[in-house]
């Protein structure tokens, strides 16, 4: 295969023709196909369903460290739901303040305390400051940036490198007291699969923002997720921040969503415990307890990190295939032409690609209409707004392979589509 | 039994030294008695136990409405677990938005919404004005008031009456564009017990609020909570407020923790479809989507209103003897003396007592030291201040039947000695 730019007018036309007709075939067969999120597959989800449903099924059950699951109270979590946590995350069982479903709303709500009531070291409620500025490392996760738009902050854009975010425009920022917080992933980022080295956790863990209440936020969110290489052991920012006199300054965040039930496992918030101790009684405003018999659930049924990443592996054996057929369609398909780079991820639940700048929307837009449902282009932006318009998201795990090798070749040839548009044909 | 103010000062001396001797008996026995809040008891939950937690058990239970439980999605909730809670509420399916375990967080997190963004009628987000009133019927939810005065609210106090909250002073309450809401338990009310009367809310459902954006806080938290009678039917708060013209004005809350788990069942906000399509996108900023296992975990088990009037049935019959206790203890040790006045609910979770002006916080002092905790003294009024000092909620539900007779007859001794310090001896 010539590359694009290698080709002349003639051929792009010629190339265009044969693509384009490739295409209508493809739409002509009605497809519904969906890589736009990071959802487990149904093989996933059969994979626990069983074991964790029977989990739990008398009464007796339901005794743990002198607690009934079954009852309010504990809003902080049950014990043994702290010791699971923190076995996976490498920090210490007193530092997990357990959620219900969802770790977004624990981030969320954290933010949100910040908002109407202030955190440990804030001088007033955020609501009540003229601008509360954010950074962002880009391209990142949608939802993140959502919930600080919601918030009425100002997102700065901090370029994402293969070692985590540019972390010298990071420690020129939080000179800012206006400065207020951080996105991270730092475990298999979204959507690049980037795992941040360890002089960049250093430089974080250790950095002194102007803001006496910098919120460190730190969505652990993968941080079991390994699918093409054995787990790979992690810093415990907890203690490193600790060890750098920011022990306040960290939030970080996991959950049993894609090592379980998507949006129905637990969630976890670890933290030091002079945040808990001021954050609780503000939580407690909102809720009793968080759903403690699901904590219990999955107390029983994943047990420890042990057993936790013996069941990953499973996950593994179900997503590794996914990926491969994606990043082997690209490999075939895309690469020889010089039209986009794409990253090959070992963990997490993405491949983030970079298309020919100005072609993401556009290509984004063949696929809607052949079928194939993709995360919105720009998502992986602040303010929903790539100014390259090239960064796209591809979530390979929802759909069976033989659905994902249809789905991936018609986006191939939509990029081949736009970029060639773009050329100019 | 003579009337402590039929007593001479001699004679309240002799009852003095007599009660304080059967109280420092009581408290010789190092007793932990809890009568602090509306925690079910353990054969409550044992009743549930099996069939809840059986109800989900192979991946073929999963499928729902051609939606696989298991996964991210329906941020509003399950269409069956629609079904069912508007079949007990006697609202329409696409009035039900389906939380998480608890329906505390979804009035909180509504009324947060209203700070940080807004609601569908509002000029601007609340956190932007100057003064938010609202109306607080008192004796009230302790829970409902913390929300209030986290937002710094300024909480006005409505007197409630046997037929519920003192319309009058709420119809003028209300032309006050400041006043942006009221709380309402408008079936067996926390702590009394009242029902509110068909007139009453009719006059709530039909007011026109200064504020555009009035929001009518309806915690139906017992709405099949009976324990010494039939279900009682009750009017449809939705259709009520949409024929007077206030379809948005309303928020009906309801959920399973006193029907199935306390804090580990399944919540639901019933609006309008106009209220929804404005919260639904500002609430997904939070969640992706609330656990819908647990949701269709609850539909299998509960089915609908006819088989969890049934369950109810079973709950009233463990209730039902508790609240007997309490208030055969009050008509025998305090009813002749004349010292306090009592409700005598026939369903929701408490018995509202008025002692003595002055003596509420003594009683519960004296209690305190003789092991049996209650809720503090205040707690059922705004700012947690009693203007009266007189008001105590009982709580019976949590203990067994021959520990309640304990902790029933250690309080009707505080109560006394409370009145008699009172009154002077």
């Amino acid at each position: 295969m010539k590359k694009y730019t290698e080709m002349t007018r003639e051929e792009r036309q010629t190339e265009y023709a044969a693509v384009k007709a490739a295409y209508e075939a493809q739409k002509a067969k009605g497809l519904q196909l969906n890589m736009a999120r990071g959802k487990p597959g149904k093989e996933q989800l059969d994979l626990v369903t069983e074991g964790l449903c029977n989990a739990l099924t008398k009464p007796e059950d339901f005794m743990t460290d002198g607690i009934d699951a079954r009852n309010y109270g504990n809003v902080d979590g049950l014990p043994a739901a702290k010791r699971l946590f923190a076995d996976v995350l490498g920090c210490k069982p007193e530092q997990c303040f357990i959620g219900g479903s969802a770790s977004l709303q624990l981030m969320y709500d954290a933010i949100a305390k910040a908002y109407s009531n202030g955190m440990l070291h804030s001088e007033k409620p955020w609501s009540k400051l003229d601008t509360v500025k954010w950074l962002c490392p880009a391209p990142g996760y949608d939802r993140h940036f959502k919930v600080s738009q919601n918030f009425g902050m100002e997102m700065i854009t901090i370029p994402m490198t293969a070692t985590g975010p540019d972390m010298d425009m990071v420690e020129e920022l939080i000179k800012d007291p206006a400065v207020k917080g951080m996105w991270n992933v730092p475990k298999y980022s979204n959507p690049e699969g980037v795992v941040y080295s360890d002089e960049t956790i250093e430089r974080l863990a250790s950095m002194k923002p102007a803001a006496p209440d910098f919120m460190l936020m730190w969505d652990n969110a993968y941080c079991v997720h390994e699918f093409a290489c054995e787990f790979k052991p992690f810093a415990d920012i907890l203690s490193l921040c600790e060890k750098y006199g920011n022990a306040d300054m960290v939030y970080e965040f996991a959950s049993t969503s894609k090592i379980t039930f998507p949006g129905a496992g637990i969630s976890v918030m670890a933290t030091s415990v002079a945040n808990q101790e001021y954050l609780k009684p503000l939580i407690n405003v909102q809720i009793i307890s968080y759903d403690k018999v699901n904590q219990l659930r999955h107390v029983k049924f994943l047990q420890d990190k042990e057993h936790t990443l013996a069941l990953m592996k499973k996950h593994a054996a179900i997503l590794g295939p996914k990926f491969k057929a994606v990043l082997d369609a690209l490999d075939r398909e895309i690469a020889p032409l010089e039209i986009a780079q794409y990253n090959r991820p070992v963990g997490g639940y993405f491949v983030s690609l970079n298309a020919m700048p100005g072609t993401a929307k556009r290509t984004l837009a063949l696929c809607k209409e052949a079928g194939v449902t993709m995360t919105g282009a720009g998502a992986t932006f602040p303010y929903g707004k790539d100014p390259q318009d090239s960064n796209i998201r591809i979530a390979p795990s929802l759909p069976p392979v033989e659905e994902l090798e249809q789905a991936i070749a018609i986006f191939c040839n939509c990029l081949k589509l736009a970029a060639l548009e773009k050329m100019g044909l």
